[in-house]
């Protein structure tokens, strides 16, 4: 690909040899005379001197090692198209598949890509253009809208609700019933039945293995634009709000709301039954027991302001040496 | 359904318009004019007053807002009761698709819908009435009771043992080898292999993408009654009591020991070769090094009685200012 | 089978009677008189008086219970040996079942076992004696080497590279996109294709439901000899150094470079972008926030020194009683 196309399309200025051509985007470390690479988290900045990158997409202030320099506001946000130029995504083959097992009742779009060993059942409507993977089960009665994608062996419940441009994962579940059981007083347990259903809004993406279960009664909402990562748990009745980001293996229990884009990193705890608000972001691996306010940054277990937590995670290897600081003040002042 | 009907079945008085029929149950934030909804969690009271339900369920004390009530001892149990009369359940289709891939010396009792898809291997037993939905794959020697529900994509492993009325989830692995791998003292790894088993006894319910993996030597044992959500892990060799209960995400170690109707919340982890004793009590995201007697509540990381580790998480915050006073303490002795 | 057989294969000497033979390997709480039974974990030791195998396998210093012993150096690795004595595999049957879709394109070695419902893309290439049970989906493109073997519902995207002697447990998902997205000032969100790949050296096992997501440039890596276990996350760039071992549940965020034989717990979370070196040894449920030293063995939220870190846990409980011991310092110190 010409350095002169990439440019265009990342809107950037070229520093050096604008005839060039790169086949791959590579990282700086692995880069050979036929790459593109970049540089936006400072961390690698050393690795700026050394690379055999034929060009380098850089931002405003960072200098060039030498080799061209595509130039740009944010070179982060810039290798994201770049990379959209060189993706080569696999698809189905076209049509549907004899071996895939389409109910009479179900209804699939134009361009419909469904491959062998997908499982379709009675009811269901799909929009056009949509690509689904070997091993996809749909369940009756469920309703998915236009470019829809489904990688190998997701599942998807009876009667959940998908909007348009959806993405997921392998392994995928959705809909599964919400865990809920009572242990009665004189032993046995009551099953809730989850009779409730899973809303997919458009345009969120879900990744491998992660499990949203449906309501006990109601919908789990998953609202536009939100992005979930992989081995996520989503229990019954959650709400995440719209362009939310949520981190891998973290989990949500009954009830959770979460608000518009906020930001949930990686294995962290929802109580159940509380709100983490619009614009608020959780640091990784922390327990949220109670409401997060709007635009709050919170961390650790349980979650507190995330500069507080800062200061305790810096302070509790104190802990043991406060504990003997303390003891001979004591001591001293029962010597007095 | 007619009011009266539910009422009958939930065993309770009704309060307002008998004639009332109602299609759905509803939060009392959703329900409409043919909504019947209820309510348990006091953090809900607030919408009562707004609710534009037919009718509500309410325990005892609550007072009702103007629409019919069914009057019942407890809210919540009852709820678990009018769902059980509102659920649609989906099976596979009646008898054993074409499409699905039975072994020749494999028995499959009366009444089963197996689905296009499943591949059941050699000698394996399945009692009556066995749903087994599409991508279900069991290996040889697999015995399982009546009654059993199998969802899309659950891998059942050779010679795993399942009682009557058990439920899988989608996505549920049972039976993999367990993880034992020993690094040998002059560089390598010797591999312990797995040859032990998983039993699975009679109402058991596992949840999406969980994984239980086979013992060793002798069995991983999940008994009567227990209930597990989504995407656990149950290593090799741990025993499970009977109608425990384990939330999302929780992860137990080689050989623990759960006691009977024990209750772990979610993200949990269990050090392993441990006993959490009977109507032990451990909450959500708490690290489990050691035994927890029965009955015990715990809670934190590492677990201690739950009233210690609330009023250690109280206190955790003040731990910075917590040094300054000591710091300050100090001072003012040598200042003396 | 002959004791006598047993005692070569483990290198081991034969105390009391030679003549015995046995049938299976037992735990000492459920050995009978055909049972090969084991003591190496001293927690069970109260077991082997009680114990009814015919025979067990001992260390150097233990004392028999009357039975037969088979003293060994090691009785762990003796254990292990033995177990692969008893150890009866279920594969797949030979060839490739013609419910099998493999397409026009891809290359399968001799000696192949894949099961029905193994779904294979154009492009693929594998080794020779491949065992991919039902539901495996290969998509195009993929490379692997000899003596594969993929349980049931595997899914393996497309480019990812595997090499010899690799084991995939059920649900494994290998190559997805990774999790990147930029939300834009403006509101909506960057999606950061993800367009690199996945390589799995040899002799690496992976559990049941872990998942490995796909480089956005350049690979994931899991290095020769890596074991990782169930419902482990894996994100894009990371690379696991070979021999090392990953417990279950435990989650790297991208760009985390685990070294040679290092050994993380279970539900361990890294933060991304950082070092964990080799020989080091990470705590359960540990938060790593920076870099580990090579050899370090570290623990608790955020990780420290696991002496310390066991301090601290052993003083976080003393936590509300120390603010009331320095409040009264305080007091007394004012009434001076």
């Amino acid at each position: 690909m010409k350095l002169t196309h990439i440019a265009t399309a990342l809107d950037a200025t070229i520093e050096g040899d604008a005839a060039i051509e790169v086949d791959e985007l590579a990282p700086l470390d692995g880069a050979g005379p036929r790459s593109l690479s970049f540089l936006s988290n400072p961390r690698y900045a050393p690795q700026l001197a050394q690379t055999g990158a034929a060009a380098v997409i850089l931002g405003p202030d960072m200098e060039g090692p030498g080799c061209a320099v595509l130039r740009v506001a944010d070179a982060y946000l810039a290798f994201a198209k770049a990379l959209e130029l060189f993706d080569r995504p696999v698809r189905p083959a076209d049509g549907i598949d004899p071996r895939a097992h389409v109910a009479d009742s179900a209804r699939i779009g134009e361009g419909a890509r469904i491959a062998p060993g997908v499982q379709i059942g009675e009811g269901v409507r799909i929009g056009a253009r949509a690509q689904l993977h070997p091993g996809v089960v749909v369940y009756p009665d469920v309703a998915i809208g236009d470019d829809f994608t489904a990688h190998a062996n997701v599942v998807i419940r009876e009667r959940v609700r998908i909007g348009d441009r959806v993405t997921l994962a392998a392994g995928v579940a959705l809909g599964g019933e919400g865990f809920g059981y009572i242990p009665l007083p004189g032993g046995g347990v009551q099953n809730v039945r989850q009779i409730g259903s899973v809303e997919i809004q458009d345009d969120v993406e879900i990744g491998a293995n992660t499990t949203v279960d449906r309501a006990a009664i109601g919908v789990t909402r998953i609202e536009k634009g939100a992005k979930i990562d992989n081995l996520v748990m989503i229990a019954h009745g959650c709400r995440i709000g719209s362009e939310a980001l949520i981190a891998a293996q973290t989990g949500l229990a009954g009830s959770t709301v979460v608000g518009s884009r906020a930001q949930l990193g990686g294995q962290v705890g929802a109580a159940g039954h509380l709100s983490i608000g619009a614009d608020a972001r959780v640091a990784a691996q922390s327990g949220v027991p109670n409401d997060v306010a709007p635009g709050a940054v919170v961390g650790g277990y349980p979650a507190m302001d995330v500069g507080l937590w800062r200061r305790v995670s810096a302070a509790v290897h104190k802990l043991p040496e406060l504990l003997r600081r303390v003891r001979r003040l004591e001591k001293a002042m029962q010597g007095d």
